[in-house]
């Protein structure tokens, strides 16, 4: 991938926009979250006035080798091709939730095993038709990994061109929580069996399986070097491209909506490249999904909805939308105690 | 108030609406909060595709006695007259809400201390001009008391006849969350000095007097006999017409938002009158006043979001209905596994 620079923000308007959170008709601090967000929104945009622009969501898809034997998923690998049907016709949770929001919606082929005929919201990003199988080697080459992430970032170039400066990004990919599993514990350092969850739904016995077996995984492979070696090792190609995705939106002063487990997973090999990413990261939910909490924590940031969700897709992301939105709507639109001849307090 | 009779939900379509729900594309529970909510309107509208129709919000605002002398609230009594003109100019931070969610906004003057011109946006539903101080005696007469309450549900029942069948309530009045604690610790039985927080924004200094107050108050009257009697009390206007509302929303199989800290001592009144009430309500979010927390155990029920919002005038509703719909829609238009042809586990 092109190197990118990502700067921090820079905090000149910082007091300029508090002393204008400030002012509006309510007791200082009343808005909590919704200030904070609007302080980081008007910091990326550099305005006291910042605005949403064609806010979107890309979803990546992609296979994984570990998934064709049913180790570590509940759900057959060609439930990911189906899937990518399902968001082409419009019937996903994702398509829902971007319908209700005036999100737009593309999906991208990051590497699903199967072959997709051409279709508007479709785009061909395929690296291979699934992943390696981690547990014999890497999940995929250096020039594969290179070549994912830089696919992430050309689609994200192409949303700002179409004049995006609002991202989230979702995944689809059958067995891709064990990928985000093993770069959770790669970068944080937890034990991988901390790491892992149910993903999309597996009992008491898969779960013994699940960590048996990513444990084994982690014990084959010599610790990789860097973030970039982590990724290829580890893989989703679904997951390399969204990391490529978040470092280009950052370096262009986009607002980053990060989802759940998955996308932090792709996030945190982001931000062990240019840790000024995460200051334009909104941290849209806290999944149900195990270690995600963790990685939270991890990060320090606070996620800004708590809904007990566990879908991926990206429709963390898109529930988080209106959130921010809303706190964009109130530094624009909010009355002064000045403009609206409120007193302010007594003492 | 005219006698109302609140039904407990029927569980007559539960089954089938948890089918319904576990079939979508999903894998099973994966929507969390979403999913509770979606099988809690269905059974509300005893539907298996039910709709939110004309979401609203009314916002009840009136004056207190005890806010007159500035013992318990930092800002002067003469804001919640500012305030209601600035809800009427749209510069208030619900406005923003209101607009953005494309939320119907009605305004009830339930006893503010000022006399308003007429408005299209405004309900005169004055009781007095601010309630008497509890310091010396009751808040309100039975007779204002009853009046007040229906008032509120008269409010609704216009709503109701205007096509709405969502609606969420919130309040304006400087000195109404010290009536809420009051009530908070009739009903709750928890010692006043621990439903009472910050407010709009007490210092340090002024908590202390707020408790010393609110204890006085509390020792000054004999403990009320009925929960009409504790509303009378401890008053609020607005919070007896939010009482009133909340029951008639209800008993007209209305989902109802409830908002924070004042709204929720509203409905712990209408739930001591009619348990049932609680089925039909939505807990928006869980305010960062101190007894919102506590109040929402008492009642054993969890919140929508977490925003560390502190301001009231029904802003969490708004902010809630949106998730509400969220559910709705998922219900009504995601495919099924059957008809997306996605396969379902393999065990």
């Amino acid at each position: 991938m092109q190197h990118i620079t990502i700067s921090p923000l820079s905090n000149e308007l910082k007091t300029a926009l508090q002393d204008k959170i400030d002012q509006k008709t309510k007791p200082p601090g009343s808005l909590g979250r919704l200030e904070q967000l609007a302080l980081q929104v008007g910091l990326i945009q550099n305005s006291l006035t910042p605005v949403l622009k064609n806010p979107s969501i890309i979803v990546f898809a992609g296979d994984h080798g570990i998934a064709a034997d049913g180790l570590v998923n509940p759900f057959p690998q060609a439930v990911t091709a189906q899937m990518v049907y399902n968001f082409l016709q419009g019937g996903a949770a994702i398509n829902v939730f971007c319908r209700q929001h005036q999100l737009k919606l593309t999906v991208v082929d990051a590497g699903v095993n199967h072959e997709f005929p051409p279709h508007p919201l479709l785009r061909d990003r395929k690296i291979a038709r699934g992943t390696q199988n981690y547990l014999h080697g890497p999940a995929m080459s250096p020039d594969q990994c290179r070549l994912a992430m830089q696919a992430g970032a050309d689609e994200v170039k192409l949303a700002y061109d179409a004049g995006c400066n609002t991202i989230g990004f979702g995944e689809m990919g059958i067995g891709n929580t064990s990928s985000a599993a093993l770069l959770m514990s790669y970068f944080t350092g937890i034990p991988v069996a901390d790491c892992i969850g149910i993903g999309t739904g597996s009992n008491a016995q898969q779960l013994t399986q699940k960590i048996a077996v990513l444990q084994q995984v982690m014990a084959h492979h010599v610790k990789p070097k860097t973030a970039e070696q982590a990724l290829a090792t580890f893989g989703g190609f679904e997951i390399a491209m969204i990391t490529g995705a978040i470092l280009q939106a950052a370096a262009l002063n986009m607002i980053v909506v990060i989802d759940g487990f998955i996308v932090t997973a792709a996030l945190l090999a982001a931000a062990a490249m240019q840790p000024a990413v995460k200051d334009y990261c909104v941290f849209a939910h806290c999944s149900e999904e195990k270690g995600h909490k963790a990685m939270l924590q991890y990060l320090g940031v606070k996620p800004v909805m708590q809904l007990d969700m566990r879908l991926g897709e990206g429709t963390g992301a898109a529930m988080a939308i209106p959130v921010i939105q809303s706190a964009v709507l109130f530094l624009n639109e909010m009355a002064s105690f000045n403009s609206a001849q409120v007193s302010n307090r007594t003492i």
